[in-house]
């Protein structure tokens, strides 16, 4: 019979059977004797345990044929992508609390109306769960509704959020492309009546600070306003190539130079309404400008963001591709923030109607995943001298002896407890030659030695892997020579 | 007209318009001019945003009689719970690096096909998701059947890997009870073929590292095997209440103390298996004993875990109720982390059947986070002198004058640039109390101060909120002067 565990279940039924025997209760004797005669638990344990196995083996054959895969559209992350990823959110998330943000955390699903009538056409793309009895409920498509669903139900005024979580849209196959299905979002919002552009200059100037920081290459955040394209078209009746056009004269003109030229016109400042906006937009400039990051910043009618929620100002930061970078065509340019001020989104959730205003943005960590990794396989000088650690581990408790397994436990329980990054190879008598391998292999930089010698000593051999180097450490200070080495590198 | 955003879409239009007709353009020119006439498209404009609006008020007046709630079994994390739950997190996850784990993350959904046949009767609550056209899908139940479809899909023999995540499970209403139907898991798993008894040794020494770590008081670890108990009851025909019995008799004995007492009874030694099964018993608890562990585990033959997938050793760490704990009663004891063998469970992904022996622990941090969060709501000594801190900031942008926003918003951005965590007011002229107020209130050590003597003598007031000391600071040194103080800090 094969092995289902670290010892056979025989094993234990027949152990357990002793115990009975064995056992001094008078209330459990009785009845174990009575069904243990003549063999027959043994015999019947072995039956269950091959009958068990026979289902198991039949259920793999059946098996066969069905593709074991993840679902459409999604994917595992490796340890080489989660330590990039890890590094990239850090980032992100450092930025965030840079600016005082606090993190919140929502369920990955809400009550299916929560979402209904938020996405415009987007909608359609919303996974729904089965009805399995009860509410009826949906994967969220964004972290914005759920964070405005989170104002209105706590009745929150004011609140300077990040929420760091995934999405997910049931894109088609056809738009995928590189888009998945499910995908991590990071999130800023500002929440609340404050003075106009204030935080709306500060979520330009986060987008700013981290595509800065994450140093992806050049890049510009294009602004514009929600619905306007699709009035000129729709409502005025301009054909979209015009509208399109218009757009582009304008993001010729661009930022700072275009509010003043405007300004300057005398038949526009005669309009109030024109006025006021235009006041706003040089007041936001004015703030871009204080902030150093005006000249990042390209007004442009043309850009148009689907969802049904913005009422104001839009913003979407792409990168400009570096004609250079070798094999990165395939990626393309895309959008790696976007964002904008939704007034109305909160009141839709209170039963009065009461309004929150927010403006915020959202970073396609997914994007820059992406371009990241792209960089990491294309780069050959990358990939040759900086390979991706996937571990943090500072040591291996090695010995080059036989019979020296509890001895290098013993070790490795101290330097653990002692909160040092510590692993050993799990045999009992492992080659000294596979334990240095083991460290190359996966970067370790410290050797932890023990042998007959050492032990008899009272010493650990301390090998640097990359120098070879060995030295003996007295056994009381190992623990803190690893840390000074450590805080050293 | 309502506004809708940084300034109203009438605004824009007429802006937007207003551009055309300056244009220098001439395909665009001539279309545009012929659409403004009269004046059409600015009530065109004003006519859409009203429709819009009045949709949305009937909108909102339909959903008043809607309760805006989280989905049943589930609720959102404020930001002082978020703080709680990234410190707790951060500490279970240093466990799991210093034992040298690698980090990969799986989708939230599986092919629903890949869940099915591992849970036994748990299977029920597994959440579906609704069949919108392609793959059937589920929400993950657990952590542990994604890794062993990674395992299996990628061919990997041979991993220690660990993994943070959110698991879902339709737990009815009655056995809810402080368990959420959306919860945090974090899972650490040896993948491999090893030497017996070592990786499952580490396990054990891991949850007793974390249950340490965090403090959470006195706690024991239980071990037993899976099925046993079952095939007591069911195939050899004792009553459950015997089995009970039997377990408590063993769980007396206890440890180590158990395994000695069996080596030396005659009969049981005759038996070649029971010998082996015991063999690696004492195995296991030589290794605990050298990891300085042993005391804390209990043998005991009635843990029973429902989990098909499980083949041998499985354990469950609890809490031991201090008797003085004030308040904390209502939580009762409970599992705060769980693991054991499943050597079975890759193979079944595998078209051959080829088995990658597995095992692994899952630490309850849900319930953890309860305890904490029970503690520091009861405990008034906590709660009075340590406010948790939902935010870093470590420095408020300040003025006590008129007129100072956009000296402020140049300072800030000096900060940010710095990577200097601050935050400031979005008013034009706050009270210099309100900004003093916001210090005390969100923890904030450090004020940044700029006024008309400040501009003048070209520096930066730079006040402790605590001891309330001001000193002024030169303009060119306010970066590493708050660098200096928050590194002493």
């Amino acid at each position: 019979m094969q092995r289902l565990g670290p010892w056979s279940r025989e094993a234990w039924t027949v152990l357990a059977l002793h115990l009975l025997r064995s056992s001094r209760s008078p209330n459990t004797g009785g009845l174990f004797f009575h069904c243990v005669q003549g063999g027959l638990v043994q015999s019947s344990a072995r039956e269950f345990a091959e009958a068990r196995m026979k289902t198991q083996l039949e259920l793999n054959k059946e098996k066969s044929s069905f593709v074991i895969k993840t679902p459409k559209g999604t994917r595992d992350l490796s340890p080489q992508q989660m330590a990039i990823r890890e590094k990239i959110l850090n980032a992100v998330i450092n930025c965030f609390k840079c600016h005082g943000a606090k993190g919140i955390d929502t369920p990955v699903f809400e009550l299916k109306e929560i979402l209904t009538e938020k996405y415009g056409e987007e909608s359609r793309l919303i996974y729904e769960l089965k009805d399995q009895g009860g509410e009826l409920l949906a994967l969220r498509y964004d972290l914005t509704v759920p964070f405005a669903r989170y104002l209105a139900m706590n009745k929150i005024k004011k609140m300077k959020r990040y929420h760091v979580g995934k999405v997910w849209r049931r894109e088609s196959p056809s738009i995928i492309q590189g888009r998945y299905r499910e995908f991590c979002q990071c999130d800023f919002d500002i929440a609340g009546q404050f003075d106009p552009m204030i935080p709306d200059a500060e979520c330009l100037k986060i987008i700013h600070e981290i595509l800065s920081t994450l140093q992806l290459g050049d890049f510009l955040i294009k602004m514009s306003w929600k619905d306007v394209r699709q009035e000129m078209t729709g409502k005025i009746g301009l054909t979209p190539d015009v509208a399109d056009q218009i757009g582009d004269y304008i993001q010729q003109c661009g930022g700072v130079s275009l509010v003043e030229q405007l300004l300057q016109d005398p038949k526009l400042s005669q309009n109030k309404q024109a006025l006021e906006g235009l006041k706003d937009l040089k007041l936001l400039f004015e703030y871009l400008t204080l902030f150093g990051i005006a000249e990042k910043i390209s007004f442009d009618l043309s850009l148009a963001r689907g969802l049904d929620y913005y009422t104001g100002v839009i913003y979407e930061a792409v990168l400009l591709q570096s004609p250079t970078q070798q094999g990165e065509e395939a990626l393309g340019v895309g959008s790696v923030a976007a964002g904008g001020r939704y007034d109305g989104l909160v009141g839709m959730f209170d039963p009065k109607g009461r309004k929150v205003p927010c403006v915020g943005l959202s970073i396609g960590v997914e994007r820059i995943f992406s371009i990241v990794e792209q960089r990491m396989e294309v780069g050959p000088l990358i990939r040759a001298t900086k390979k991706i650690q996937t571990t943090e581990t500072q040591v291996l408790v090695a010995t080059a002896q036989k019979n020296f397994l509890r001895e290098r436990m013993k070790l490795i329980a101290e330097l653990w407890d002692a909160g040092i990054r510590a692993e050993m190879l799990y045999k009992k008598n492992p080659s000294f030659l596979t334990q240095l391998h083991y460290c190359e292999e996966t970067g370790i930089p410290l050797v932890a030695i023990i042998g007959e010698q050492e032990l008899k000593d009272g010493v650990i051999k301390l090998r640097s892997v990359a120098s070879r180097k060995e030295v003996d450490i007295k056994r009381e200070d190992i623990v803190t020579e690893i840390q000074r080495r450590m805080s050293e590198s």
